[in-house]
């Protein structure tokens, strides 16, 4: 069957960037209220291209907020195995705007990689596996097993409504395996399976002093300015090791398997690649861990945003009144997220400078997710990638975080195959996205060759 | 005579507001150039109000930025003194426009009070001097004096072009007495006249960590951060005395004179006054010294503005690449702001975190200004106060800055005496600014005082 479905797949593949692109287009930024009709866009999108590509039943399940995507195609009966595909539609806001050569949301080809917003992160991903099927129904006119997908609008956003979903539609999602597509690969030409996810867990603090933002000359030297509380107050956050201060913050984290040490080791410590990939002259972080180390098996207290006074042109001579820090920490099995932000609470009120007050507003939360590799579907998609790259699978973690993978493992007791196909250097979250289109056309081969090895599984 | 211009002021009460009312409906924000023809506006409407008011010769006169409104009535001949009254017509930046409680460019009378940005810095205070001019030439016909009029466009920016127009003009603005009203009474009933100002030294910095934001789960914990980088930066700004600690900051600052400390202490701390202004809980400030003397006699580094990063809603899992602050110091005799600002960006330099590059940017400057009371001008001024207002003179030195003072004072050699009508508690700079009516009418009255008084000197 693959024959013909690669063959479709390669026939296609510029109607198919042209649909991809089109998707790329919708702006379904899904934290940002002003995009909530570009997010439903976005899904009654995704309705059309998966009944196009074949399959039975497709529905749009509105959620307190942005909508499931599901649909299933189960002809291939009872005995059959089922593969049940997870992914977003959502993607992360632009700005900073300036520093896009292109516009986020009109896709552009340069040097065989598309350039938009969730070209990689996960609209593109998402868009193969509909396309995989949609390769195999056309060509073959059926498949030798069920497969469902879901498909969600809330993945940037930590996924608030999906863990009811899941535990909700438990029976209609049961499947064998669980496939997601939105981890990247070690490097270019290595492809890897992700055994690990750290969680999340994100607030923003405000702090106020004067009732009013004030002269700083008449009141300069004398009255709290928030901006130096906030100030003062985050940067009490690490110590000079490069550690997360807050008391209690490694409590609980549990050590890695010895063979998990020994096949991180054997990846290096990617220092080289991490510097050149984000052109900084140094790495900082925790003391006595490599970067490899510090982005997969340690958890982070990262600063996402800070504001406070005066951001206009030239000089405004202000105290400001106010001003708020967004925050936000990678955890890793052992911690739990309202735990941190429970630790990083009490931090704040511990250490909150005197003359001001600071209030904090949770964000959503996601758990980590660390799981053995034991099930053959893991060798199965092993055996794929190695036969379309000609090498050998890296079994990594993600420094990133699917929120909701820790919630399909609690509820669904599925394996899950973590096989991605983007790049570290893609962009993700931040200005210039894009996706290497060499990783289109074999991630189409490898999800095809996977299907093909695990409907072989007894 | 000035009973009669009394009367006149009295007479003309409701007009005048009205005219003030149209004077602050101008958008003259002069450190925006979208605001360009606004300040360019404020200054026609200058030159339109000293002709009605019945100057002999006005003359709108161009600089690099924005101009200069001079104006002159010379009749009283050679013998008799002259008075160079100094003001400004340019305004503060209105953001946060959210904490207004009307709009800052529609006038509104609240309780005796007219809230509006400028209404108290500076351009009501100017107008006064504008309306004593024109109640005295409209009810008396001619004046006892020489006056002139030097109002300026560019003093929230630092006066940036006003050194060489004073330096080049020295013989047009030559006079007996310069006058300036942009200081606050002590307080609410008790006058003063500010015998010292802070300079200014302001700067802005950004921190650029790697080439382009990153995502934080990929690279949290292993890539500078920019936030991370700029709040450890700042942080080192002040020790935990609050202190300024950079190397040399407080070097060369001028003792106060023996009769100063007395007077100064007679006006107590200040700290009760400072709180229930600003409505905070606790005062901050450099150990050692009163609210008043933290404000007026010592220098301070404040942060004006801070922003990198996610600012919409929600969350944002970013590591921004690039973060900026804005910063001003004010500073006492003995400091010179060319060689704060070089300390600084030697802090700057030696206190840079690993992996991030740290640029800076200058903003213009003003040099501190103080001056001893032996000029019969000030006794004249202290009697006319007293007149008016049944209560001694304070003789105050002011936190903020009015940089064109000191250059005035090297240039024109000529006592300069700062008369304000203005409240500490009026939000200059801030939402809600506003002048109290009860001092504009007060204060026209003490004007046409200090003049009779001041003409009589022989």
């Amino acid at each position: 069957m693959t024959s013909k479905a690669v063959d479709y797949v390669q026939a296609h593949r510029e109607a198919m960037l042209d649909e991809l692109n089109e998707f790329l287009t919708i702006k379904s930024i899904s934290s940002l209220s002003e995009h909530k009709q570009d997010v439903a866009e976005a899904a009654s999108w995704l309705e059309r291209q998966l009944l196009h590509a074949g399959l039975e039943k497709v529905e749009i399940i509105p959620t307190a907020k942005h909508p499931v995507v599901y649909g299933e195609w189960l002809k291939a009966g009872d005995e059959a195995k089922t593969i049940l595909v997870y992914g977003h539609y959502d993607v992360q806001p632009v700005d900073p705007l300036h520093l896009w050569e292109t516009d986020p949301f009109e896709p552009t080809i340069r040097e065989n990689k598309l350039y938009a917003r969730g070209a990689s992160d996960d609209k593109g991903q998402t868009f193969m596996h509909i396309k995989a099927v949609e390769a195999m129904l056309k060509s073959e006119g059926a498949l030798p097993f069920n497969i469902k997908f879901l498909i969600e609008g809330e993945e940037e956003i930590g996924s608030p409504n999906l863990d009811a979903f899941v535990e909700k539609e438990k029976e209609r999602l049961a499947a064998d395996v669980l496939v997601i597509s939105d981890t990247p690969m070690l490097e270019a030409g290595r492809p890897a399976i992700c055994t690990g996810l750290r969680g999340l867990a994100a607030m923003e603090l405000t702090v106020k002093g004067a009732k009013g933002d004030l002269h700083s000359g008449l009141y300069g030297g004398a009255v709290p300015n928030s901006l130096h509380a906030l100030v003062e107050l985050l940067a009490s956050f690490r110590n000079e090791a490069g550690e997360i201060a807050i008391s209690g913050f490694y409590d609980g984290i549990e050590a890695l398997a010895d063979e998990e040490k020994e096949s991180l080791a054997a990846l290096g410590s990617g220092d080289d690649s991490m510097k050149s990939e984000t052109g900084v002259s140094a790495l900082v972080g925790e003391e006595g861990y490599s970067s490899r180390e510090r982005t997969w098996i340690r958890p982070t207290l990262e600063l996402n945003g800070v504001f406070g006074g005066f951001q206009g042109e030239g000089v405004k001579t202000v105290i400001p009144a106010e001003a708020t820090a967004k925050i936000s920490c990678r955890l890793v099995p052992g911690q739990d997220p309202d735990d941190i932000l429970n630790k990083i609470e009490q931090h704040i009120n511990t250490h909150t400078p005197k003359g001001v007050t600071v209030t904090t507003h949770r964000h959503d939360t996601g758990k980590p997710f660390a799981a053995p590799v034991t099930d053959p579907a893991f060798a199965a998609a092993a055996r794929a990638y190695e036969k379309v790259y000609k090498t050998e699978v890296a079994y990594t973690r993600m420094g990133g975080s699917i929120p909701v993978v820790e919630t399909f493992d609690a509820q669904l007791h599925v394996p899950i195959v973590l096989m991605g196909f983007g790049l570290p250097s893609e962009n993700f979250h931040a200005p210039n996205e894009h996706f290497h289109l060499e990783n289109f056309d074999k991630g189409l081969e490898t999800i095809l060759a996977f299907w093909q090895e695990y409907s072989k599984l007894s």
